[in-house]
């Protein structure tokens, strides 16, 4: 990836105001809506069965979250995004807390047979549950996985046929063929609450309007972890971190973005 | 309206300390809640339909939001409805994305005929689909509105004998006689997500202590946009403006509003 | 209670980093899980009937607020209770609105019935009337209370083998025979929505490694009230206020807490 596809690509989010469509949690719903805001793009949250295949209809992303899930919103989500697959928009997944409990695990399951994904995101605990790998997940924390985190990430791309986004102090980011790591991003991003889901968010603006995926992906957790940096500079403890973090996303430019991305090919 | 009115009335809110019933949506819930409190009054949020009735007997307005509409939210919306109807205290409806769903749109009209809402607030897109006009909502954003925006905001004033609020860069606000404009806000207001429904909430603040319903919502208005105004003279980015904006809310006197105003009858 | 026992007991917090399930209300849910995690504790939200069993299974403590309650999220509450009673870890009832509405009450002492709660918690008029004392509450704000609030809280908490933890200007929290009273706090933390909420979750954390849950619930209440009272010197208003309390809340250290706790034994 050249780095200066990270500015092309968020250039385009800013022009084109994609819709996203989330179907998320009640946590971080708010913060989920925002930062699309400050990337440039259009959110938009609804969950109605009722309503979910209309929204999609006129969206240009559908970000799924199951952080406070439900049966019912699980099954608003596979309508969701069997209306996202049929026109073609991308279908993000934030899998937060799979491994933690049975109803999480299949609930991101199921969506991942009936739906096609695109991007499936999650710790590396998360992603590790997914591939069957051994991991922990307390709560909606990663505690503990063995084996290699990138050929873990790897091995549930292929299966899925999806671009995995494992989170963390290095994120990673494959589609089973090509891997890219990222490594930008701030200690203080773990301070609050939240910054995983804003990811899956930002992921879905990128991949709003850029079809390759994995570069979509990489491009976004590199401009979300550059504007963590940025805001960290600044800030005293989490209330001014997530202040400033709203401020240095809203105003990343082509400069900050260009000298400070830090993603390599695996 | 005099410009001293606004002062008057925003007085009154914080010496009588009203209680504002909300059935809100889950993104900007927290927000209605706060700029209700900043502005004096005392939001309290309930939505089982096993309680809404009593809730709304002890408030002095009800709020109404579809931002994250199911069915069954919108049947406690119509039960909360009619008990303030009944009580005389005044119902404020936000018709946040309709247009864009068939649910939103059966919705609001489905409240609108089943109770009698005192104000409708939308952006000019949301006004002119309940008016019938031809207009574009894209999720919760208005895109285009066909037509002469005071006239149609006019006209849907005249059919429900409501107030209408329509929101944008000059605000307008008419009981189908009276109309009035506001030329108050920022641009910045735009950057954070729920400062329309957050202005239905303090809509509803207004028009819990003053009965003509037009010039609560017109002084509700203008204190807003005197708040955003201040704030984006402070922030920085949707980080910054965002906190400064509480403070000026909670911080406006009689001589900011009265030498900011900008209310005009049209 | 020593004042250098808050300090020992929140440094044990954020050695253990204890899982805090909460099932808790829609307004303040994202606000409840910042303050644990800025307090060093990991916050899960998960109210899916088919899953709280599991999740308290691998918590520490268990927060149950009934702000936005449904009976379907009651249901879910008393599931969870019975699964933390079983596993012998704390159970904190925040009893939001209690006397606002019958629902609220009902479900209060259903829940109090039907699980052992280790804390229960709640303004002085919510306290009241689970008491049977004669008190006011207007939405979620205590009105008026009649009668010694000290023996109120004590009869409450000895009636229901609970630890009483009645906030106010000056906080009771007694377990029926050794009562403390605690004059932290500022009265800016009454400018935000949330604070009674998040006190409630700070007592999770603590009494989530503290098993004397009367010198918890104090000590929780004591550094709570100190973060608010550090915060309030560095606030113009309630936007500075809030972010500068989650600055204070994580940076509290034992020099603050030891020189700045005020609780004593009534």
């Amino acid at each position: 990836m050249q780095v200066t596809d990270a500015h092309k690509i968020l250039t385009e989010i800013k022009t084109k105001k994609p819709l996203i469509h989330h179907i998320t949690n009640w946590v971080t719903i708010y913060d989920c809506a925002n930062i699309t805001r400050a990337f440039g793009a259009l959110p938009v949250m609804a969950h109605a069965i009722e309503e979910v295949e209309e929204m999609t209809g006129i969206a240009s992303a559908l970000v799924l979250n199951i952080g406070t899930l439900t049966p019912e919103v699980v099954d608003s989500m596979i309508v969701a995004g069997k209306a996202a697959n049929k026109k073609g928009i991308p279908v993000v997944l934030d899998a937060v807390g799979v491994g933690a409990t049975k109803l999480r695990t299949d609930s991101a399951l199921r969506i991942i047979n009936e739906v096609h994904v695109d991007v499936i995101k999650g710790n590396s605990a998360e992603v590790g549950v997914l591939a069957g790998a051994e991991a922990e997940v307390r709560g909606v924390e990663a505690m503990s996985l063995r084996g290699n985190p990138v050929e873990i990430a790897k091995s549930l791309a292929k299966k899925t046929k999806s671009v995995v986004a494992m989170t963390g102090k290095k994120d990673i980011i494959t589609d089973g063929k090509k891997t890219y790591l990222c490594d930008n991003g701030d200690a203080m991003m773990g301070s609050i609450v939240g910054t995983g889901c804003m990811a899956a968010s930002v992921i879905g603006a990128f991949c709003a309007v850029e079809k390759d995926y994995a570069k979509a992906a990489a491009s976004a957790l590199a401009c979300f972890g550059i504007a963590g940096e940025l805001a960290a500079k600044k800030a005293k403890g989490p209330g001014t971190f997530k202040e400033q973090f709203y401020d240095e996303a809203y105003s990343l430019d082509e400069k900050k973005i260009t000298s400070m991305t830090k993603v390599s090919e695996a």
